[in-house]
């Protein structure tokens, strides 16, 4: 029998689980686990206790909630606890692939003072959309796995795959502790498993469901200069010395034109050519330039063509200039002339950009150009930090099997997207389980993660918990199942 | 009898009363008169008390402690009072001319944490200096003026002038208030005033005495760029959409070349040419670039020879850039892509700059500079606020009478000096009494003014009593005494 047919009673379960899929989520709803808000601590703990009661309640076995100390300075409680990564998994039987699933049971924060329309922490039912912090972003994903549990144990249904949990609750504070964890469990907790699952972005538009492939790198500099020994006085400084500020606009003004166009050699060469394979993937996607205007509030658009717009944002690197440290930067006037400013760049990297080699280029070219000032001062340009691009093979077994669970839960072929960002613990689980993942978003592009009203459509949680549950299926049953 | 001879018991009275004169400052240096320290107003008014019965004991007329009303916002206490404008006469004889002298009574803040090395509000001699907040400014010139009245009564000589006073307690907070005072009593209480003289600036450096005759104007400005409808994330929207710091960067770094000209058509255009008599003004003056590095605590001078730096930091303008509101601005890396920024620059004006030509051209460069972009993005350049140059004839009554007195008492012909900042009471002054101002200082280039360890040398100090006193009879004596 296909997986499409064998599927139908668990489909048929999903929908009569409705209202207890919306409970679940609007009791996750109303724990306002918001990590970056000290004061709130106590109910991002809360949070992870009610993950235990619900995967135990699903039977899942060897629940951990791990301890991961005290949360590292800047704190004000210098005692402040990291809340736990919770783990959990369901079968561990040795014929059946592994599958890890990722999400994290944090929110951002929220007041209904910010605009919301309704108490940001009690779920409302309106229109087909399920308004709530972290009904999208991403309670509603971390749910959605456990519903999916829920209506296999209810339809007596074996679960094709041995299920993998790792919810984490600092995603919004910066995932503390997650990437140690993950190294020291990969051989352990996380042994065996064949492919991770994450859904915690979101479709490109509103229309269609997407599988996402790639996520473009950043590598974040900063270049100093400096000259005076103290900040000096414009009226009688200026004319006479070599002004920090000048070398600085000099240097970064040649850095990227208005087109957005990096002018930092060796820099475009290094991205991969756009093959033809490639260019035709963007031509069926779902978008247009008005939602490009729609999101960024205004027509600043560089391209105004579909396949312009994605490619820039997805395959080509951008370089962004950021602000200066150590100058006036308050409203009014002020006469000084700073003594030493550091101004800020990000570059987003792209396949096949090698990082080091980026930094040489970058290095190269800002100490070339404040050369040819051949100005006194003391100039330094350094890398802050960096973060490698991601892409997949959007035509794997993972992506293959999520494809046609999209297929039978929304019939339509999900287009396959990169993000401009990035989303730093893909990478993380490539490198050390060693294994392929798949970004499989649940909500729409218009959901508001992090913003006021953050949404999620009835139909995208209820089709999403189908969606998970027919991509475990498919990928149970290999890469010729139907 | 030439004023050379005439003038001798004076000298020696002044010479008799050092001790009364150090005890005058210590007592006015003893009242910590800080107008930026709502919480120290009081002292700010007890030092115009203290004023008040020092001009009464010397004999003065008229005595007026001007009420200036509430201080405007931004203060804490809405009802805080400004200090009053302090306001006296010594003789009202038609036959003689007459000078008003200006000064303030209130000093910069001062902790002896900051790293005195004594307590700034107790005056200390020590090695030929006189230590404490104010001692040169602007208490030690302001005593000075007393001192003088106080030297021609125990001599038993008359004021060759009628001397009226002018001081202030808001100078280092804006000199609140006096703008209006002076106009309104420009026909009333300084009715008749001939000429005004102001101690409130210094020596070039520390050998040699000079007068001060010009000064250069300041015309801030800032360019507005905008285009998203909020900040944005670089990741999403970087090589997709015109960034305003891109565009700001561009058109800001065109505005000055590392070596400080100008790039605006226009601008150098509008700048008096260098005559020969004033080109030798400069070969005698008592200057070299190591006091300028030691000035800026650098080696960033742009011109290593006197003649260069010091007319680049007093007649021709120049463009320093200052900041940028609405960028990122702090420690660390932001990836944000700001919606709004706000550049800021100011150029310092010098003769015969037309400040609303000066406008112009910079309005119209950077338009055209923005324009060549053909970016989408919304641009703005405005002016915030503008003070003019101030320049007088160094050679006119007033500085003739000085030089004179300068050489009487310094045996040195003075260096006749500009300054690169602004001190805008004196075309305030110029403007509304329309008379000559002539800045004649009494202190040294490294006495402190505004840090820590405050002084004026003790025979700056005696000298000055001297060099004001001298300057009033050769001014009454006219053009050409001896």
């Amino acid at each position: 029998m296909s997986v499409s047919e064998s599927i139908k009673p668990l489909f048929a379960q999903i929908d009569k689980l409705k209202p207890e899929y919306v409970n679940r989520l609007a009791q996750a709803v109303a724990i306002p686990s918001v990590s970056s808000d000290e004061s709130l601590r106590p109910q991002v703990f809360a949070m992870a206790d009610f993950l235990k009661k619900q995967l135990e309640s699903l039977g899942a076995e060897d629940i951990q909630l791990r301890d991961l100390g005290t949360q590292p300075p800047p704190v004000a409680d210098p005692k402040l606890q990291l809340p736990p990564i919770v783990l959990a998994r369901f079968g561990k039987n040795p014929a059946k692939k592994t599958v890890l699933v990722y999400g994290h049971y944090d929110v951002q924060p929220a007041l209904l003072e910010d605009g919301w329309n309704s108490d940001p922490f009690k779920l409302v039912e309106k229109n087909g959309k399920l308004y709530g912090r972290g009904s999208t972003d991403d309670k509603g994903p971390v749910m959605g796995w456990l519903n999916a549990v829920e209506a296999h144990n209810k339809a007596g249904m074996e679960l094709p795959v041995n299920l993998v949990c790792c919810f984490e609750g600092m995603e919004e504070s910066g995932s503390l502790g997650l990437d140690e964890l993950v190294a020291q469990e990969a051989d352990k907790y996380f042994k065996g498993v064949d492919t991770v699952c994450i859904s915690d972005n979101y479709w490109l538009g509103t229309k269609k469901p997407v599988l996402t492939y790639g996520l473009r790198g950043c590598s974040y500099y900063q270049i100093t200069v400096s000259g005076p020994g103290a900040d000096l006085h414009s009226g009688i400084f200026g004319g006479v010395i070599h002004e920090p500020m000048t070398d600085l606009f000099n240097v970064m003004s040649k850095l990227v034109d208005t087109q957005g166009n990096i002018q930092i050699p060796g820099v475009n060469e290094m991205v991969a050519p756009l093959t033809e394979k490639e260019e035709k993937l963007y031509e069926k996607i779902d978008f247009d330039v008005d939602e490009l205007n729609l999101a960024s509030g205004s027509n600043t658009a560089i391209y105004q063509d579909k396949k312009n717009i994605l490619m820039h944002r997805w395959r080509y690197p951008s370089l962004s200039l950021h602000g200066i440290e150590g100058a006036f930067s308050g409203g009014g006037a002020k006469t000084v002339i700073p003594a030493k400013v550091v101004g800020k760049f990000s570059i987003r990297t792209v396949p096949d950009m090698d990082p080091r080699k980026l930094d040489e280029y970058v290095f190269k070219f800002c100490k070339e150009k404040f050369a040819e000032l051949k100005s006194p001062n003391s100039f330094n340009v350094e890398l802050i930090h960096d973060g490698n691009y991601w892409v997949s093979d959007p035509f794997n077994e993972a992506f293959t099997a999520a494809r046609k669970a999209t297929q039978l839960v929304w019939n339509v072929d999900p287009d396959l997207t990169r993000e401009g960002g990035s989303i730093p613990i893909t990478l993380t689980f490539e490198e050390q389980l060693k294994t392929d993942v798949l970004l499989l978003p649940m909500g729409k592009g218009d959901d508001g993660a992090h913003s006021i009203n953050e949404k999620i459509d009835v139909a995208n949680y209820l089709e999403g918990v189908k969606t998970l549950s027919a991509y475990l299926h498919y990928y149970a049953a290999g890469k010729d199942s139907e």
